[in-house]
């Protein structure tokens, strides 16, 4: 049994669900799941697909070249399938703080992940005991500011040599570089410590407490060029009251920001994320 | 333009999605909406789809025969379709409480509920003002143990003369009989007080305080024979503590059963709830 | 038996809860609820107390005088003392939205609210009907820019003639003027339609879609010179997805918006608030 | 400076804050924190205060034997006086799951939790690397029906040479016994993966795939003799659909039970519980 998923978006225009569907059936495929949006505003059609199929021969490359042929051109669609044998390869990227480390790795370990880790980059060393408690090469890779630029040719050179799909900055607290954005664009997956477009840029509890804020929040997003304003993935909040001291929102907040990295973590590894016009359509 | 809804659910086997959107397509429809899902315990297939026809001799009627007999029986589909231009008819059973009632009334009257509501039942004559108020019908049918058969006798009269399409119960506080219930299974909107299956019955604002929760919640669900045990359409909760009392506890939750029965009573009407096997399937 | 609820805050320093429980102690009253705060950042100490006497002689007044003369001049309190006697008279700003209206007079009528509402003000008559109704008198007086300072002298005869405690703007669309404010400082409360500080200014919902939160809010502020940018009383949030249009973000938002708008009234009219440095501290 | 916190219920009558407050000035104590509560339905007053003492030669065993003699006894209070000096030591039972062994650890180790953990007790040796790697000693006590008594035996005797304060149940599967229940009083934290008291017992996530609840809960209590009916110190939830198989249940319970578990933790930790005719007061 060979299972796909097909994630597409075009111009909307009648008949596409009628004529994807009947390709794929057309092409021995059970469809086993569909989820589609249509946004009005910019009249753009979002399709998720989910098609087992039997062929013992068949080739999911075969099946992108036909895919392409016989269907996406004319629709003219940006279109990616993926085969559900292939798991992605996450890269993290971490710096001191160890509460998303933790969290991951230990989702990681019990199996709640579907994905592959191959390795940890840290600009410290400090968590690299973590790293090796979990068995997972570790590399301690400094970055300052005349360093940077060869820092970075070496984080890229790990990241080609190990194929990696997508990078996961662990409160990696560093600015990404234009270089590394372009070569994995809406592939970099960062956690923001505020409900964002609040509080962008550094210390966003010492400004929720200075604003007053009655709730606090975390924000996955892909990284963009542009500080924090990149498309959300995911978002949680918690209330606070006039109680908690910054130190109290830096608490809470940790147990905010595993879970909604988690999440986003999730939903892009399992393919459900499509990026259009800076905003996200997340499958069901 | 004409548009119609399909329900529809089955045993699950393959290709049902593709003979779906195919039988749709080649029937001149344009389908603008689809949402599936299967059961994987139970292995049923559960579809909702909206399609729009162009054709100015489409007839609903006429489609539904057709759609019997090239898919339907095919697949031993349980279906509804439904137009969009029927706007489905509700009847309101209030008794003393009036937070359910302004709050459905409110939406009504801002456009925000796409439905009908004929008439409004009460066995006490309290709230007849805001029903006068809202310029909407009031009949005042005083329910006691010796007139119980009479008094349902009446509203099953009022109910099938003005075609209701479904009851909502907004805090009505009477045991519903088993011959209402069959005249319209599923179709009977119940708001509990209560997080169920917890505090099941009376007072359950009682329970919740005795017990001593940390949160509160409601619940909306189509009313069954076996007393809040019916299939569940929505739920909610809040936070309280150890200071709230009872009251507050009435209080509070009169806030959350406004709401779910709100968002039930939109999903129902929206035709996108399917009941099997007392649970529902929600669509998106 | 009389009830008196006092505020407090000032300059932290030692034995300033044992010297107002003695205070209190001495003069006869039993406290039944106590609570404080301390913000370490500031410095600052704050306190809410309730206390009963049951001298049949006790008049609040004179309290005053004793307990300013006797304590808050020793340590340099701002305070104030209210008699659970005198409920609070409340003027309530409207324009054209009626979901607010609806629901704190729905809460008004059923008596969950302790305040009186002496009279509505409007710049627009699309409401009166719902005045009327809930037999509350109406005024209308229409806004434009030649006309501001006019109809602002209006207003503000009214609310003197009528003894307005506090301003409550139930989505009223219109900005106060600094002598409003100056009169009413920390007694106008608006309800803005987003999670502050996202989304300041008109059409937030429009921006919040914009940007692809997946979370959206409510706030209740008073009002200051800086458009919404005064001190947070209480919000709120609930998720969203892609699916939702702009059309959904409005109506999902109203019911947050009712709901925010009615804990902070709730919170203010029962002397739980207050505002030291922007910020709020909200008593239990 | 010397910092206690005391913890005190009785019988409501007049003057105990006045009186308490009074007694600790004239110890020579500074109150940095007072929080109270007034049960109206039992007519108990229940109080949590922190004291500041800067004298040099404080006691706090002396303070507690005039505290009784000058205080408590008038009231005929039941009380506690906590010095802050003595972290409290906490014991984990543990089994196979690991979730809310590392979530507790990582927050032991960065310092998020003020309380020490002698030793960790598992009836089984999956874990033993998890408390290997945080260097937490580990105690395997297999448990089975023919040697649970002994097994018991062993666990006090551990708890009772490391002058064990509480014990907390972090998924550990096994019924404790009346013995260690006595023992230990309002001192054994559980934590149940349902919402309480909604699916006590075995496979609360079955029993709510089953039921179709559209919202999951998790519940951290004290252990009493009754399964999973003892003292409610926190819950939460989160909501689920109709597409969430019972595995995803499973796996967004985990994020709960982690988060209610460590936050029921910290409350006892912190002694901001008191335990009253079954249910708790939390104080801020």
């Amino acid at each position: 049994m060979n299972k796909i998923t097909i994630l597409i978006y075009c111009k909307d225009r009648a008949n596409i669900i009628a004529s994807v569907t009947n390709f794929i059936a057309k092409k021995g495929g059970n469809i086993v799941y569909i989820d589609q949006h249509v946004d009005r505003e910019q009249d753009i059609f979002f399709m998720r697909l989910e098609s087992e199929f039997n062929d013992k021969d068949f080739c999911t490359d075969n099946f992108k070249t036909i895919f392409k042929e016989g269907l996406a051109d004319k629709f003219e669609m940006k279109w990616r399938v993926y085969s559900s044998e292939k798991k992605p390869k996450m890269a993290l990227f971490i710096s001191k703080y160890d509460h998303c480390l933790y969290d991951l790795l230990g989702r990681y370990n019990s199996g709640e992940l579907n994905l592959e880790i191959p390795f940890i980059i840290s600009n410290h060393l400090d968590l690299k005991t973590i790293a090796d408690n979990f068995k997972i090469p570790f590399y301690h890779i400094p970055v300052t500011k005349s360093t940077k630029q060869d820092a970075e040719a070496q984080q890229l050179a790990l990241l080609k040599a190990n194929k990696i799909d997508f990078i996961v900055l662990a409160r990696y607290m560093q600015i990404i570089s234009k270089t590394l954005i372009n070569e994995y664009p809406n592939k970099i997956i960062n956690i923001h410590h505020s409900f964002l477009p609040a509080f962008v840029g550094a210390k966003p509890y010492h400004s929720a407490y200075k604003r007053g804020v009655k709730i606090i929040g975390a924000t996955s997003h892909y990284v963009t060029e542009e500080l924090d304003a990149g498309p959300i993935i995911e978002q949680d909040v918690t209330r606070v009251t006039h109680t908690h001291a910054i130190s109290d929102l830096i608490t809470k907040g940790r147990d905010l920001e595993k879970i909604v990295l988690a999440n986003a973590v999730k939903l892009h590894s399992e393919r459900k994320v499509l990026v259009f016009n800076n905003k996200t359509v997340v499958f069901s």
